[in-house]
C-alpha cells in the first residue's frame, strides 16, 4: 500500500509519492516546517546548511523545466549538491530497464530521487526498489499524483484562508486528466476542509469522483457560489483540439473564470492556478493579475514546501 | 528610455541591457571593477564570496553554449547559485507568455535574470516588468544588443592600448547583422574614442550607421590603415549563402583579414573577434593566431567583466 | 608517444587518456587513492574541499547521462565547480573548430576538461593542445579507450580479489567495438593479471587481439572454465541489428552468461559489467541480480576512481 511505502515504521515520512492516505499529521508537519523556511528566500544570504553534502537527483524522464527549476532551486538553498538528469535519449534509449537505471543511480550513493514520468505509478515502482538510505519523492506521475503541488496548495489556502475546517473551496476545470486535482482532493478531505467541490463538464469529470468525498457542480455559477477559495486547473493544450471539448473559447464561456463569475465567490475569495495558465481559455487576464489572485505566492510558497519535504525525507533517511 | 530602465535613481547599475546611453562613469566603474576581479581566476581557489545565496537564473530562449557558460563560470567564481534553464521546448510551447514565465521565475526569489532571446528588446520587456530586487542581463536579443561582449571588447582596448582618448579603431565585417557591433560602437563613442571607423560592403551595412558617430570605409585597406585595434566581426553561416554576398571566398578576398592587410594597420596594432571565428572566411588562421591577436584574452577578461556586472547589479540590488 | 603526453616530466600524471603504457606504479596509485575516497561516500557529509574553487568542464560531445553524471558527482564530492557543456547543436555547428572550442573553453581558466567524443584520438588532440595548467581525462572516444571505466574494473577486482599475480579473468562477448575491453586488456596486463582470456565470435575480435598478451577463446564453457573474473561486456544494440550477428537470442544463446555457464568458473568467482546491461542477451538476469555480481559496486567505485583522478590530476597541475 502506497501510505505504508510512503512512512517508516515509526510513522515518518520515508518517501512523498501521493497525498493519498498521507495522515494529517504528516501534512501539518510539513506545512508547519514549509513555513519555518519561507523567511529563508528573503534573507540576504539564502541559504541554510541542513544538507550540505547531501546528493539530490532530478531525475527527469518528461520534461518540465518549471518543475525542476523549483526543486533545483529548493535543494540549494538547503545546501544539497543537486544532479538534473533528463533520461529520455540516454540509458532507457540504450535498452536499460527503468529499475537498472535507478540502481545505478543508488549505486552513486544518491540521498534522494525527484522523479518525473509521463507513466503513473512509475515514482511507486522506484521507491519499492531503492535501497533503504535513498528517498523518492513523485515530481509528477502521468495523471496520478503531483504531491508538492497540491502541497503548496495547501500552504497557500492555510496562509490566506486559516484553518481549513470552515473552509468552502470549489476545484474547477479539468479534473479528469489533472493529477493536481486529485492530490488537492486527498489533501483537503484530510485536512478537515468540509466542502470540496468539483466543477466541471461531464466529459472532464472521473465516473468515480463522488466517492473521494466531494461534491459535482455542471454549472460554474453554483459551483462557485460562496466559496472561500477557487481552485482553477490548466487546460492541456491537446484536450482543446480532442473531440471532449468544443472549442477553446466555448469552454471559456461556460468554464472560464471571469471578473463577473468570480463575484459569486465570497468578497474575500482568493483564486489559485497551478500554472502555467492559459489566459482566455480557463482564466481571464483580469482574474489572473486581480487583487483576489495568489497565483504566484503559490509559486513562492512551492519553495519552501519542497524545501520541508526534503529536510523531513533527509531526516527520516539518515535515521532509517 | 533604456537609459532610465537601467539606472537607478541615484544613478547606480539597475540592469545591464545595452551601452546604448549608459553614461561613461558606468562603463568605467564596470572596468574597474573587472579589474579587480581578474586576478581571482589566477588564485588557487578560484571564488570569491561576494554573492553567496544569490539566485541567478541563466534564461535561455535560444541555445548559446558558449554565452552560457561565461556567465556560469562567472557567477560561480562569485560562489552565487546559478540556475540553467534553457526555454524553447517548455513553458512556452505550453502557451504560457513570456511575461507569465518571468513572473513565475521571479516568485522563486530570483536576485538575477541572464536573458538570452531571439527578439530584439526582450531583455528591456523583462526588465521592464520584473519585480524590484531583480536585475537582468541582457546577454544578446536579435541583432540589437550584447552588452558585456561590447564591455569585455573595451576591457581589452583598454588593457593593451591604454586609455581611448588617442585611439583609432577599425570595426570590420558584417555591422548590419552584428549585435557586438552596435555594442562596440556605443561604448567607444561614449568612452571618448576620437575615430571610430566601420568597414563594410553596402550591403551590410545598416542606413543610419552615420548618424552613430563613426566613418564609413567601403574599402579594407582604407579603413584599417594606421588603427590600433582592428575589431572583426563574424560573419553569419545563414547570411554566406543568401542573396547579399557572392561566395565566403569572395568575401574573405575582400573582407577578410590576412597577414598582408594588416600591415597596413600600426606596427603594434591588436586583432579581436568576438568569436566563434569562421577561419578563411573573415580571418586568415595566420592573424587569428599571430601575436597581434588578443582574441583569448578577450575571453579570459568576459568572466572578469560579467564578474563585474553581476556584482554591481546585486549591490544596487540589495539597496534598491 | 601517449604514455609521455599522460605524464609530467618527473612522472606523475598530467593527463588521463587512455590505461595503454601507464606505469604500474601510475595505476596503483590511483587505485590507492580511490580506496582512500570509498569512505567520504558514506559520511553524513559527502565532501571533501580538496578542489575547492577549481572549474572543471564535462565537454561531452556525444551525449552519456551515465557517464556524465558519474564526472560530475566526483567533482561536486572534491568542492570543485563544474559546468556541463554539449557540444553537439552549438559552437562547432556554427563552425567552429574542434581545437577553437578548447582554446576558448582553455581562456575561461579552467582547470580540467573531462572529454567525451564520438571520434577516437580527440582526448589526445584536445591534450596535445591545451593549456599548460589544463588536465585532460578521457571520458570516451570511438572504440578506442575508456580509462576510468577500466580503472574502476581494476579498483572491484583487486577490492574482491586481492592482487592480480594469481588471477584468471575472461572478458567476454563484442571485444572489437569495445573501449571498455581494451582500457581492461591494458591494466590487468600491466598489473601484473597472469592469464587474461578474451572470448568471443571471431567476428566480433580484432585481429592483432592476440598481440596484446591474451588468450583467445572461441567457445564460452572453455573461455571462462576456472576463472576468479568474468568481465562481461556490453552488445552495443546496432551490432544486434548489423550482418555480424545472427540474432539476440542467437547470440544470448552461445555467449550469454547464465547460471548453468557461470557453474564453470571457480565457485567464487565475480562477474562484472560495465553497464548499461542488456539482460537476456548478454547476461541472464539471474546472474546480473546474483551473489556473484558485483555489478553496482563497480558503479559505487567508479566515482571513488574519479575522484582519484581529479585529485591527482589537480596536484600535478597545480605544480606544472
Amino acid at each position: 500500500m502506497a501510505t505504508n511505502l510512503q512512512l517508516t515504521e515509526d510513522g515518518r515520512l520515508r518517501h512523498l509519492l501521493t497525498l493519498e492516505g498521507l495522515p494529517r499529521r504528516i501534512l501539518t508537519q510539513i506545512l508547519d516546517t514549509a513555513a519555518s523556511f519561507v523567511p529563508v528566500a528573503e534573507r540576504d544570504v539564502k541559504k541554510v546548511p541542513l544538507l550540505r553534502g547531501k546528493a539530490i537527483f532530478n531525475i527527469f524522464f518528461e520534461n518540465s523545466t518549471r518543475t525542476r527549476t523549483t526543486f533545483e532551486i529548493a535543494a540549494k538553498r538547503l545546501s544539497a549538491d543537486i544532479v538534473n538528469l533528463n533520461i529520455n535519449a540516454s540509458s532507457l534509449s540504450k535498452g536499460e530497464t527503468l529499475l537498472d537505471t535507478v540502481a545505478n543511480l543508488s549505486a552513486m550513493q544518491a540521498d534522494m530521487f525527484i522523479v518525473r514520468h509521463a507513466a503513473a505509478g512509475a515514482a511507486h515502482l522506484i521507491a519499492r526498489n531503492v535501497a533503504p538510505h535513498i528517498s523518492v519523492i513523485n515530481a509528477g506521475d502521468g495523471r496520478c499524483a503531483h504531491p508538492t503541488q497540491g502541497l503548496l496548495d495547501m500552504y497557500t489556502l492555510r496562509h490566506y484562508k486559516g484553518e481549513f475546517h470552515n473552509l468552502r473551496v470549489a476545484i474547477v476545470g479539468d479534473i479528469l486528466h489533472s493529477r493536481v486535482a486529485r492530490s488537492q482532493i486527498h489533501a483537503l478531505t484530510t485536512l478537515g476542509c468540509p466542502e470540496v467541490r468539483v466543477v466541471a463538464p461531464k466529459t472532464l469529470l472521473p465516473r468515480d469522483v463522488e466517492s473521494l468525498g466531494v461534491h459535482v457542480h455542471h454549472n460554474m455559477e453554483d459551483g462557485i457560489r460562496d466559496v472561500d477559495a477557487v481552485l482553477m486547473l490548466r487546460l492541456q493544450n491537446e484536450r482543446m483540439r480532442g473531440s471532449r471539448l468544443p472549442s477553446a473559447g466555448e469552454f471559456f464561456k461556460h468554464w472560464g473564470l471571469t471578473p463577473a463569475k468570480l463575484k459569486l465567490a465570497r468578497p474575500d475569495a482568493i483564486v489559485m492556478h497551478p500554472g502555467p495558465m492559459n489566459r482566455g481559455v480557463e482564466i481571464d487576464s483580469e482574474v489572473a493579475d486581480g487583487v483576489q489572485s495568489v497565483i504566484l505566492s503559490q509559486v513562492t510558497f512551492g519553495i519552501a514546501v519542497r524545501m520541508a519535504v526534503m529536510s523531513l525525507l533527509a531526516g527520516s533517511g539518515a535515521q532509517a
